[in-house]
């Protein structure tokens, strides 16, 4: 049976743990050393917008369980596949490789590859939606620190548009850790997901304070991006999103970061114990060496659930850019994951 | 002795046979499951004009025969290579493989890189004058459902700046196929070829209208390129040559297509048993397998003709564009393969 | 110990014969015939600008070594790492790999690379600074040839903006060789590093004569940079600037060029048993092999001295671009390795 990795949603608690487990065994041994095999597998990356780390950490991954890769970048996939449709080359690309890793601006998007393609599919971002790959990496960050994962914990910056604070917070709250959202007002934390996540039985809290940050475990920052909100509007709020030295030099809070970083970390911070995102980085290729691994073995199971045939409202939703019905679970796009009502 | 694939026309009946037969054992086994190997051998893709489906399949080709890639793109390429003779370039590149795979503008480019270049190369489109390897993958998709090639095919579309129609068929022809050519008269395949075609004992017919081909065995479906012809032309035979399923859903005609396809097959084909365009991209990786298996390993022997030296009318002939002599076969130019008189 | 490769001043005149009887080594053999193993580790390549031979170069070398490859083009890199520091990026990249080749604009921008990553770091060129793996190329090809490197070389065309010939002036001053400095006067060897060389005890001369090349045992030829003269004083020059075949074919003075050439050397050339270009490119690929053997194996010793703060008042230097304090050695800025008073 063919495994996709789409959304967090379709793990299980113990499945991320399995995840999680396979990567500590990664990390801890010299890729030199020992000859893992993939048995000659090949892995796609399909990419349509900007990647580096994503794009680069897969491919470092499959390299270094023996496997190998093909693709292209964001650039030239613009100009090559001008003018064909998502469907038309995701099914095509299907057919050079054994596993493909897609990033696509529609919501949605991988959904989509997962099903038109035979063999799995990884989900690399689909626009604003979900980032899950990204959210088990800094998992893992935060659990080889921590030891455990029922923690508090703050994501601060733009959470209306960071598909990777939406995936870590759906996570974040199966292991039961509260959340502080901080965030300017225009760019909160998306009110369907933080019901979602409330019901799951963790405190969920809202500010705009980062020295908030200061009381939890882990301070998860992100980008403000300027580009989305009014010059005034970025004025008010951009001095209140600089994690800076004086504030968390001598703290247990653990400060973390997706990269790029604009300004939002000080340069002075990275020397400092606490500071995280470039073991982020570092990390990121274990889990993914681990994630590839189970995927390709057949060993991690995805939760499926029912549906009903619908119409998605959601003009970003994929089902839209491609003119076809959605699928409806439990009250929301089965592709962009956006509740129907 | 250093085998190229420059042009169908170097390929006789019994080495496109022994090509379609390796392409069958290819296919038909796990690529998992055994260890093929061509000895750390590298394939180079050097590529001046776009390309995903012959870049990407000869790239997993490689791959899944043990052997290693390298090479870049066409959107680097054009800032890369600026102001370097073709000519330069190709004996630079040739340096760092084993064998090239070159797709550039101009034709006739693929043969003066062959003589240029100590490895063999692999003519990966040459403006429109041919594109062999495509050629022999649509041939095995086609024998892999009749069971043979002498048969009846219709080529449609765009049959003048079509490449890969031009190589088709002059293989088509070699098998004794009759071939019926639907195209708006501003799109006529090319006479000097019809010509040629005609004289090696198959029947040729022309056409513009696309239901003749219900009475072909395959209908072999390319772009009207909207960018060649006024609005008006266009406007006038747009709607005549869109496969539809209300027209060959009952029909045992194959339905082929290069890809991409902008409007040309209805989406509604796609599910139908006897769509095809879709298979002929996983058939394209063993057709290449056994291609570069078979040059690799000297096993592919290519027809070499007396030539006299001359000069190339035609402006797009790479012996223009490099401001040198052609050599002239048969009357015609060893590069371009156009007439010369 | 991790042994980087920033500058031909890091290496002694033992560590690049090392280098050169090592290439001589690869060169020697079929790299198919014989199993050389890296260990299945990997290299990438970090490039801002573009390039074709250095980075196709190095990636030859590493699979044909056996190794694997990462990296991305010059083009994707602009448009992917908007906005992030190259500090941030070189942290960034260093986990996914074991090797890492870094072309960047700004001078000494390699040097800094070094420091900040944990793996072995290539400077494949940094800006107008260095590019010390093309000189160790050159070398190469001259003792294959004259079979020593104490001669007397004529470098040519553009010596003030062109890293290649600074890097091989030092090196070949190291080994002895009288140097012939022919420009036109706006593009004279820059007088800093004149002097230093001078100072080696080594004859220097400057001309602006390309004829006066002939009595040397090596002309190495560059491309005149028409973009960086006014439009009069580039006509002046541009035609005494060409190699010509009339010139230089009865001559035993072997013709070099780091290529792309533009017109500097008449294609009359190419055929002539002096004219080396080609076999440049060629013996790169052993050159380049023998280097990251060393450096994986941590077989190459490189000098460091003593240093101290201070500020390099060169704004094109990585230091100035980062707003960092430059390290002083010897009077030299450490990083762009401009003297500092």
């Amino acid at each position: 049976m063919e495994t996709d990795l789409i959304s967090i949603r379709d793990l299980r608690k113990d499945d991320i743990e399995e995840v999680l487990g396979l990567a500590a065994k990664y990390k801890s041994r010299s890729p030199a050393s020992e000859n893992i095999d993939v048995g000659e597998k090949v892995l796609g990356t399909l990419f349509f917008e900007p990647s580096t780390r994503t794009r680069l950490s897969f491919e470092s991954a499959m390299l270094r369980l023996g496997g190998k890769t093909l693709g292209f970048g964001s650039v030239e996939s613009s100009s090559i596949m001008k003018g064909e449709r998502f469907s038309d080359t995701v099914r095509t690309f299907s057919h050079y490789c054994d596993l493909m890793v897609v990033r696509h601006p529609s919501e949605g998007s991988a959904r989509l590859a997962s099903e038109l393609s035979a063999i799995p599919v990884i989900n690399g971002g689909d626009g604003p939606n979900q980032h899950p790959t990204q959210a088990l990496c800094d998992l893992f960050t935060i659990e080889m620190d921590k030891k455990r994962l029922d923690l508090k914990v703050a994501l601060a910056g733009d959470l209306l548009y960071g598909r990777t604070v939406h995936s870590l917070a759906q996570a974040l709250a199966l292991f039961g850790s509260d959340i502080l959202f901080i965030s300017p007002s225009s760019l909160r934390f998306p009110s369907y997901l933080k019901e979602e996540i409330a019901q799951m039985g963790i405190r969920v809290e809202e500010d705009d304070d980062l020295k908030k940050a200061k009381d939890c475990d882990v301070l998860y920052m992100t980008r403000i991006q300027k580009e989305r909100m009014s010059e005034k509007a970025y004025e008010k709020v951009k001095n209140c999103f600089v994690v800076r030295k004086e504030d968390f030099e001598d703290s247990d809070t653990l400060i973390m970061h997706p990269l790029p970083r604009v300004n939002e970390i000080e340069r002075e911070m990275d020397d400092l114990p606490n500071a995280r995102y470039f073991d982020q980085v570092r990390d990121s290729v274990p889990v993914r060496m681990a994630l590839i691994d189970l995927i390709l073995n057949g060993k991690l199971e995805v939760c499926e659930g029912e549906t009903e045939k619908g119409k998605c409202p959601n003009q970003r939703c994929i089902t839209n850019v491609e003119s076809m019905d959605t699928k409806v679970e439990k009250g929301r796009c089965l592709y962009c994951e956006k509740p129907l009502d």
